[in-house]
């Protein structure tokens, strides 16, 4: 089982299916799929686990460029999931713990992410620590 | 008072001491701070407050591209800072909630941000709730 980037084909090898595991997602076609595709710029890193030409898992890891810090880098893990006949299979780790080591050889000085207090035990296995509280606007 | 978007004029204005209130900054030639300008995409809104040619507060909207939610955007509140003899005046709040509503008006069906407790109820009286826990990984 490796970890790749996120390729187009992925579109029919069940990518947004495995999404709606996450959340809601919506229909979104093909070219709507490539558009975003093309949208997203060298501070996105959208890596998958494929099995038998299915996408099992994913997360993201976007790369954000900042002042402090040196003009310091910060990486942020995002849409972290594992689909749900996979679970318990160590999926979710192998994604965080790549993308946690790929922040730091992006150059980024810390890899943050936020989670339910359910799931803080998992990323402390990964060796996140809780530093703070997320808040949030929903506009919709 | 008003809130623009941060200029590369801003470098001798104190842009980068006054981000030296929030955290470790560094020393960053006007060479170093255009580059970083410049690699700036357009998911990146900095904003700042000027007063008597000194920027007194700032803060960045980063808006981030997702497939989740039709395609759908997050924007993520960073780096809200005000100067130390500034404080109390509102300027904080005034920089929070035009990025709120800057995040609306980009498409995000979300703005989130990550504090500390202490200021979490500042950050109640602009709207937001408490959703879950930052948790980080530091490489320094």
């Amino acid at each position: 089982m490796s970890i790749r980037k996120l390729e187009k084909q992925d579109y029919n090898k069940g990518y947004l299916n495995l999404l709606e595991n996450l959340t809601v997602v919506g229909k979104i076609s093909k070219d709507e799929f490539d558009k975003t595709f093309d949208e997203l710029n060298s501070d996105y890193h959208i890596y998958v686990i494929e099995k038998e030409n299915k996408i099992v898992a994913t997360g993201t890891l976007l790369v954000e460029k900042k002042f402090i810090h040196q003009c310091g880098k910060v990486g942020h893990i995002e849409d972290i999931v594992v689909h749900q006949h996979e679970n318990g299979k160590g999926y979710g780790k192998m994604i965080v713990e790549y993308l946690r080591d790929l922040a730091k050889k992006e150059g980024c000085y810390k890899v943050i992410l936020d989670c339910t207090a359910k799931v803080e035990n998992f990323y402390q296995k990964c060796d996140f620590k809780s530093k703070g509280i997320q808040m949030a606007v929903y506009f919709d």
